[in-house]
């Protein structure tokens, strides 16, 4: 069985809105065993609906389309849905008394625009929304599923969570779902992994994805048999070890925490031209309160100085751009927070700022490991924001290069 | 003139990798004139590829592929696109010692597997790359414009600025550019203003989008004649003052650096739930550093405490999140800072750490302005992620609502 997505939404083609859903969505339905073969993205249009429609009706088994269920006049979608599958709308009391107790929740008096949110087309199922107003709708011909759902992220979440997942699972019972486990690399190019892991030595029934982020690369192994996986995942370990920071952890940040709170270690920060994006990592994992203290953003030289004592002699010597202000960061933040580890960051993400000495990109840290102090300079290129990301990312990763006792 | 935009890639449609390719060709082809109106992925499979190519290659002036132009063995792009175009490939000996040169640069030799990328389609043009090792392609037949681009963000984007921005320019001179302008809006619900601002009021040629963000609306107005959209601007001005939080600035963070600096003030943030996002969110937005000096994430009680001087009896009594801890979080890091302004967010942000008085997702705020100090609860739903954006957006958005002077 396979599935197929519409996206709905002239933001989405304009290029305002990154299409999350379609992601979510993918994932979900991989892991159900009813991957997405196909995805098309469409302008908020009636005509585009039901043309879309046409072409995946009758070649997938469930057809599922995100957006233009919202309240506002702009949201076509359902006259285009039932017109396509021939059936009438109608009004249904249920939803409308849904909607209404949502607005009194809230004191409000129910906006007449959110009357439309109750009609239904015949034959469809209202998907009960418990995040907003519009319900979502469900239809079934045969063994074939459609499904409309919102566009807001949230309420289109929870409607498949609690709606669309249990169906799914019970019309399809006997499939088997799409196994996929990721090693993640770092401090290595792709074609430098693919010639030490030729695609020669995979198991013929397992895939592989090679996956280049920002400054590292994944690779993703993906099939039905879990055991064939894990038979790839095992050679890729000895044959690129020293590059693995990770099996199946999602982040870096995730992977160090882990690393950091088995061995009774804590850690805090003190952030520059990263401006707290570590710590947003690093607080993305929940519970990251086991190990991470805390730290500081010193984005001025003035908060350098007062707040973890960086000498005014290094700030005027060398600059806060420099590996001295990054190693008096490391230890002003370790003095003041007490804890067994921890990293600085000071750089320049640009655009402005760089100089023929030190060009936008540079970015020094400074480490700390119980008695052990090291700093590193690196060079970054992209824009503020891949300079910014690179270098919260380097910072955590080469912490837990150093506790996995790796070496490249 | 319309375009297609073609993503190739098993990663999107298993939803590994968000599509922001997608969002960010489709901006700028608005912004040229030449807005996508279609887009489809398509898993990494040469009949794939070539259908998709059937399927726009008639209808749109152009059509732009992205992914599979890495140097691993699952990229069968360039042989699918030779096949649709009828053409045959052959060895660029240009391109090959560009590939080279890259490598050579990094004291590497060039991994055997890199020489793929140098073959090109007979007729089409190699884009060099100089942020990765595959070129892009570029192909014209007639008026039609045909490009194939690489999956990585960092690299898909140089060939775009460099290469495709000319061409398309010189190729269609007299198309008029779609102009969109955003009102953003906060703490008022889509159909709450789309009963205040009617479609009736709406010029008949600009068109306005309703898009919902995380805990907040935007309305964007787009059409191709610039006055007539400032008119549409100037009447949401009239409707809906209160609610309007910029037209136009990108971010809550942008508008509040921008509403700070020209008055001559100064913020930093003391941090623990939102635990550090929120500084992220103002380090984002270049030039950051004349308004914002920096801060702490305390995210441990002990840092509350030892590093802004919140008084251990009000963490015993009053506990971290509350109204009590927050004021003494934001006075504290101002006594620290000396900044004119300050917020603090302390709350929780789940999974776990609710009770039953204090649930996931209640967050309490200090806000500071020169000698005026305020608190503010809020309870946010959604996961983790979505309560701690919510709360990071909120303290932004509510130290800029104070600023403008705006009361809802």
């Amino acid at each position: 069985m396979k599935a197929a997505i519409i996206s709905i939404g002239n933001e989405l083609l304009l290029g305002k809105t990154i299409n999350t859903n379609m992601a979510y969505l993918g994932s979900e339905l991989a892991r159900l065993g009813v991957p997405a073969e196909y995805a098309v993205t469409i302008r908020d249009d009636p005509g585009a609906i039901s043309k879309a429609l046409g072409e995946v009706w009758n070649k997938f088994d469930i057809v599922i389309t995100t957006g233009g269920l919202g309240p506002t006049e702009d949201d076509l979608t359902k006259a285009a849905i039932a017109d396509f599958y021939g059936k009438e709308l109608h009004f249904d009391e249920e939803v409308w008394q849904h909607v209404q107790s949502l607005f009194a929740k809230r004191n409000m008096h129910t906006p007449e625009l959110n009357r439309c949110q109750a009609m239904v087309p015949d034959g469809f199922v209202p998907l009960k929304n418990e995040r907003g107003t519009a319900p979502g709708l469900y239809y079934r011909d045969a063994n074939k599923l459609f499904f409309a759902l919102q566009g807001v992220p949230l309420e289109m979440r929870y409607i498949f969570e609690n709606h669309i997942l249990p169906i799914i699972t019970d019309t399809v019972p006997d499939v088997k779902p799409i196994i996929q486990k990721t090693v993640h690399t770092h401090g290595v190019s792709e074609s430098r992994l693919a010639e030490l892991y030729k695609l020669d030595d995979l198991p013929s029934d397992v895939s592989l994805a090679w996956l280049p982020q920002t400054g590292r690369v994944d690779m993703r192994f993906y099939g039905t048999d879990e055991q064939r996986i894990e038979e790839a995942i095992c050679l890729a370990g000895e044959k690129i070890s020293e590059y693995i920071w990770s099996v199946d952890e999602e982040t870096p940040a995730s992977a160090l925490l882990i690393a950091l709170h088995s061995r009774g270690y804590t850690i805090s920060l003190a952030e520059s031209c990263t401006g707290g994006w570590v710590s947003k990592l690093i607080t993305d994992v929940p519970g990251a309160s086991v190990s991470y203290n805390g730290g500081v953003v010193t984005y001025s030289n003035e908060l350098k100085h007062s707040l973890i004592g960086v000498q005014s002699s290094t700030l005027m010597e060398n600059g806060a751009v420099s590996e001295e202000c990054a190693l008096e960061m490391v230890s002003g933040i370790k003095i003041l927070t007490k804890s067994s580890h921890a990293i600085s960051v000071t750089g320049i993400a640009g655009p402005d700022g760089g100089s023929a000495e030190k060009v936008v990109g540079t970015v020094y840290f400074g480490f700390n490991a119980e008695d052990h102090y090291w700093s590193s300079k690196q060079i970054f290129t992209g824009d503020r924001d891949s300079i910014r990301l690179k270098a919260a990312e380097f910072a955590i990763l080469e912490l837990l290069k150093s506790l996995q006792g790796r070496c490249t």
